[in-house]
């Protein structure tokens, strides 16, 4: 019997980590269900449900170093919040892996995503791509945008929601959307079609918001939306692209009361480290 | 951030609307889990969850003249709240959308499934063709008894639980019948049998009672049974036959705590919304 | 057996009608335990467990108008929620009790308690005197700090949590406050104090923060605050002033799962209707 | 560590039994929170939790002989319910101890408080005093009314909710009724003034609504009521008549997510147990 | 309307019954989610809800003659728990259907899989094959460990979480294992190839840890783990083997509040029974 | 917003703090519900809920030095768990304030209670004086007698469950126990006859086990028992001893759904900082 304060994997210091988790629980916009405020801490203490080995892989991870470095402050504005974000991603040497709070708190990797011939991957069932959301350019549903008017590159898989404005800016702009129901109709074919995609690009940034699986796999998310892609979709994926992830973050968990959400979030960390440790 | 007191589609009145929501919160005999009376109201909460706009259809549904006309008076017997429910479909103009409460509830529709070349198509997993339960003839386990033996015309779909009386009653009676398990082992044969069923009705009322569906997808529903249908397969039947729907219900939901059943709920109401007004 | 979208005393309409009940379902500030935007759908269903006569005061409530305004629309900045609701407010012909959301959504009062020789009653835990709070004037924590600047004149009942500089604001300003362990040693001795301050006043503003009562009575509000007043402190003090009161508001709660404190919620409503329609 | 199926104290069998402990699993008339069919297995789950040594009373409970006789078969109409757990009650040669279910169950204790100068005692937050609800006349908030007329003799204590007609009726035909407010006034003295008025029976049938308990006590009630009593004076009650005592009922539990208020519920069975049993 | 203290198939005595069904509810070293010992009653419970015919077998179950024994004692050492079970099997002359508690409970049955020929085939998301954890041999991530050590031969199905020494120690002793994510990738396949190896065995002990399933299906279970089978292999691969199984345990439930994974479990047994019964 | 990891007030590091928070997460032996290894990181979380200024005391908490050392490591049996538990407190420079876990974590205090002219004040609802439970010298039921043999200084203050034994060892060995109906009966005078007996010492370590209260107040305990103490009463207590407490433990938490007895807990753990503090 073990449950700590701090993700089970960490067995390193800041400098040292390959992988550096941390938490930022803001969720001041959620439109629906709010309180993925608790969601670091909950996959914190759903992380010591997992082993330190992945059998997936065959990988020992206590060979992998990982440093939980606890929580951005999420005192202030948001504004205040993503400085601090953005600030402490600045000066990592490591790989980072950012735990939500709302999607918003993606905005805090634009400095990866901008670098040469990076895209943003995102897993979510809603698009995002709103200009702005109850009078806020910083609300969830507008993530997408403000990354991608820095970024130029997004990709999206597993979306099945949004406004006619937004699809139209999607295919107005390149974006590369795979939809919810064009996976669940024949899941290989697509998620080969996103490959192809994505082997275009030297670096990619994943964003998994938790939403885009079906509620069945995690219904502690802030916004359900049924129809969703299954989490093996998501593993899938990560294993043929590990050798380019530059940075991650798992956004939108609302923990639910039997864990299984945080459970799941927590083992899609595990195994990303697990599947990039690989490599390395 | 908008939540409301009414589904958040409603955008007309009574007598404009080409669709009239309305709820039947009685859930006076149900067998395991009480609480269907809550899921009006749960049901309402969570359509603010979705956006008024199809991405499945490209539809925006502001386009489409919706009212939300609140519950029916449950006070009283179960014959006068059938009364109450009866006489208020009777005058409607548009397309009657009704939210249970349980499945017995369904029986208000009895005037439009007698309809020429009309028929009752049900999701379930039981038959609920027991002549009475719980010495009441209106219990929730013999809803579909009751519309059969006023309409003749029934058509099963989902079921997996009922007892060796129920099946002999139709296989005796000609009520076609698809069982979860053979669903499950090829649903693609299993819809396209049954949209070949349908083609020889006019007419057809659709009654979803959300235990159909797996507990993985619906946990929070009265009576769960497992070894159910996938959402997915509900969205595809009704988009083949959405020319000829002329009512619909959904029964059986007991709010739970993640809000995912209640927003699947709402969800196949506004997809159901969305595939009917796409032809209008 | 009757569980409907609006409150349950609701029988009249919105003009002719002593008592406007609404909703006001904004919580974008919270700093604890979010979720008061479904409190006032919460309270409503909640009020259909009550009856509609006072046994307290034998008084059939069916004698009295009551009208449910449904909620304020909450899209879009806290400022436009809060012109939208003070633009309500001030249309008002009847008795306003407004249900949040947070306590923010008190501010709207301020035209009832800038009246001529009127005050602001609050009861909470919290002193939310505040200047701002995560960069943001509105925040919770800033209600009574931002009516006091407006208005000038507050009293404060059940106090037990804030900082050193709200403290010293409050004494600085003449803003009399009633601790909570002050009433809990002798409720009889600063319930009558509290009445002696309130002998100053033609017109009283009632705002009551959930969180005032202790979490025994009161578990489902958003910053739970051990050692609060009981409710029927609340209770006695109402009758009390019941001739003086121009307005009311009721915030945080966030709904809890044995329904105990929306119950509650709608039973103080009630109590307070009652009290006030017997001077009537 | 030791969880049973059956009341924990149970150690004797149904005919050598001084006490008889048994389920009457019906709700099929709850007006709020359905759920109390599953409260005699919630509570017996509980029963493991304490004790079998009442520190109370310095009474060792394995020398007292109880038997837990499982539920009453609730299949079929109320009517049949009634008929079967009034016969099973007329066998019995212990002290029956009835778990509810809804109070409605209580009518089948009928041939006891009709016993010479037997009173039925009730503690309940409501009158159920009315002559039908949703037409029927064996709807729970009809329970006292029906035994009133078999058998005459009733007094209340706790009361806080009702409708006029209720109040005349108990006025009006000589139903002592102690009120929550005025119990929670001066306990000590309203309790007296309870003992004096039973002074005047010989044979005293309790019936316990758990709602009479404050929602901070019980939160896991069908119809939670603010204002409620503390069980210690239930248990100050029980101490001064249990010598009188005859039957027992314990009603209206709907069990909450902590398990207390099944705790509680158990609690007080086995401390009814323990002060009649020390009299043996 | 029936909800009963023990399994609703119960319909015979220990001496006459074909299957016994009791409960081990002891979870004493549970390493997450602790709480198993609460799924015997909440699984009787649960199986309320369900027929006494099995439609999918088109047998009524009435005519199988089932005991539920109750909870096996579970106060003392694991030890003495485990003295207590294994004496209490080896008189049985039906089927034994033991409910857990935490998995540990298995290792009652070893005398069973010592006979002839035998084989233990275990569901489980894990492999329980330390040989210690937090000191101790019986802890539930040791069972098949203790197992294998007595009996020699184990079949495992469903298996994705372990460390490096457990799958070492299965591939260096022959331990057949089927993982989770290749039975995900072609179920036919691996059904067909686990049929094979079975073949070889003249009895199957089964023992299903309930995580084997998806959290999707099985939310309510003590070590969540994603990427699970469904129940529907469960079933498939029973009517395979039904003629051969002569014992069966359920473990690791922690029922949950919408209670589907006590219903899934319920269902099982009920199936269960039924695959077997058809044999007789 | 801010929801970090740590305990709120934590501002310093181990060996320049004058309070030292850690948890000791282990909940092996409970024996009714289990998961008080969820506490430590609950009660972290919801001390974020708090101001660090104690309104109660005027003392801004900022300018007292706290550290929030984490979790001890709870791996292996709980012999392993006590050393490293008590290793860990015997280099301590600080005030310890553990958190539980289980009661069996106040063993780890024997060096401190073994001080010269040294006492044991607990609270419970329980006496924990069994020599054993479940074959184990280490169940929390036996946690004070553990302590008492080592130490013989023992005042119980809460005490309303145990069975005859417990109570005649108490008795037999001059431990005196204020008994709760005593206490809720008059605690001012009790609370007197406590701060009289607790004079004769010059050293006091507190234990806290949360069910000495009410489950009103703290439903999330893992043994709730009806008829317990306020939590001003602990309060008071504390406020009059703070110059001679040398250690504290706070145990027996099961995190609640509404964070209350969580947000108790953090609440009591700031209050006793503050009271100590004040004497610095
Ligand atoms: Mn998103
Ligand atoms: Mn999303
Ligand atoms: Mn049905
Ligand atoms: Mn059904
Ligand atoms: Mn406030
Ligand atoms: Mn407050
Ligand atoms: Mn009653
Ligand atoms: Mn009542
Ligand atoms: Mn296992
Ligand atoms: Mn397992
Ligand atoms: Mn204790
Ligand atoms: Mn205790």
């Amino acid at each position: 019997m073990h449950i700590d304060s701090y993700f089970s994997l960490s067995n390193s210091d800041l400098d040292s980590a390959e992988f550096i988790i941390f938490g930022i629980p803001y969720d001041g916009t959620q439109s629906f269900k709010p309180g993925s405020r608790f969601a670091p801490n909950a996959i914190r203490e759903a992380s010591w449900n997992l082993e330190s080995y992945s059998l997936f892989r065959n990988l020992d991870l206590s060979l992998v170093k990982v440093f939980d470095a606890g929580n951005v402050n999420t005192d202030g504005s948001f504004t205040q919040i993503l400085e601090r974000a953005s600030e402490f991603l600045s000066k990592l040497k490591g790989f980072p892996i950012a735990i939500g709070g709302e999607h918003t708190i993606s905005c805090s990797c634009m400095e990866f995503v901008r670098k040469k011939n990076a895209c943003y991957l995102v897993f979510d069932a809603h698009f995002d791509l709103r200009d702005e959301f109850d009078d806020n350019p910083f609300n969830h549903a507008c993530t997408v945008r403000r990354i991608f008017e820095k970024v130029g590159k997004v990709v999206q898989f597993g979306i099945r929601s949004g406004i006619a404005e937004e699809r139209r800016f999607a295919e107005g702009n390149g974006i590369e959307v795979f939809y919810s129901w064009d996976i669940l109709d024949d899941p290989k074919k697509k998620i080969s079609e996103l490959i192809r995609v994505l082997d275009q690009f030297d670096r990619i940034y994943v964003s998994l918001d938790m939403d885009s699986f079906d509620p069945a796999f995690a219904p502690g998310v802030s916004t359900p939306e049924p129809f969703g892609i299954h989490p093996i979709h998501f593993m899938k994926i990560i294993s043929e692209i590990s050798d380019r992830i530059i940075g991650f973050d798992l956004v939108e968990v609302v923990p639910d009361g039997n864990k299984v959400t945080q459970t799941l979030a927590a083992k899609l960390i595990v195994e990303l480290i697990s599947s990039i440790g690989s490599n390395i």
